[in-house]
């Protein structure tokens, strides 16, 4: 079949969502022709006004419509409590905990040499910057607990030392609900240096 | 996070792509916000496109941005062939196989009474009205192997015999590259059946 170009190139288009290869695509490419046209036109508005409308806030770098986001604006957040995390998804996982009540500040990024990310490009210097308002008491590092994340965590925590702030990581140890014959070894090992 | 207005509409949109839950939705928003905004303009675009120019094809029904297309209006084809088929997807893949040189009727449709949709919904008077073309020599009926697929098919079987048309229908058997010991009980009896 000499498919229609604007199919052709809605399937492409499609195959740039995150997990999406060229079948998916080629699915939801035919399901909303067939199904959802006006699901297609829901979407082509949403992803133009979220590209149009969203920004980064001003103060903690996540995702926001305003120059500052609402957590940052919010009175009921304890200031002296700066949680530093890779990405505005991080955060939105962070949130969803409800365990955590201080302020964020997102990294956009994380030191990775094999894409050419190196300690002076994570902005540390926006972070310092940010931790000098005389409130942040302690800045807890929430990077991933990848290899990246680990080094970022490592640089974030000598430079912030400096200041006199204290500084503090997310706890490694086994998942909640997990059984520990089917943990990985040093995770487990991890858990019984850190034990309480 | 009190997550801006446009990002919660944009996974709230992506969830309507087939295959997409919540937590896909929110990846697909965040890595396009954050690595990819081109790409959601790109995609934006394409949609709309797509929706605006894609339209049924007056003779066999499938995707196209002619009023008649390229597969109906192929000359090499051969036109005294008829595939019938539910949706152009399915058309897609009998193309792909690169085995099938005649044309196509794609129903859009399907016998469906779960879904309220009985044998007076799925155009059978709009295929009659297609054979009677004086060239359609032999209609293969090339519905899905389900109960809606069968039924469909029975239903126009006993429809296209009475014009004195060669009905067939795909075989039934097992699939290309698989061992008999995984093949379910079904298909197994029905190749026995259908064995050449």
């Amino acid at each position: 079949m000499a498919q229609p170009a604007a199919l052709a190139q809605l399937v492409e288009s499609l195959r740039r969502l995150p997990g999406v290869g060229v079948r998916s695509a080629s699915r939801m490419a035919f399901h909303l022709l067939q199904h959802d046209p006006q699901g297609a036109r829901t979407l082509a508005q949403a992803l133009t006004e979220a590209v149009d409308r969203v920004q980064n806030c001003q103060r903690c770098h996540t995702f926001t419509e305003a120059p500052v986001c609402a957590t940052c604006l919010d009175p009921k957040r304890d200031a002296s409590l700066l949680c530093v995390v890779e990405t505005p998804s991080d955060q939105s996982a962070m949130e969803r905990t409800a365990a955590y009540r201080g302020l964020y500040y997102v990294l956009q990024g994380r030191i990775s040499p094999l894409d050419g990310v190196g300690p002076g490009d994570i902005g540390v210097a926006g972070l310092m910057e940010r931790v000098a308002d005389g409130l942040v008491r302690e800045v807890i590092l929430a990077t991933n607990f990848t290899g990246e994340g680990e080094a970022t965590a490592h640089v974030l925590a000598q430079a912030l030392k400096t200041r006199g702030l204290q500084v503090t990581r997310l706890a490694r140890g086994v998942p909640a609900g997990s059984e520990l014959e089917y943990v990985d070894l040093g995770t487990i090992a991890h858990a019984l240096a850190d034990r309480r």
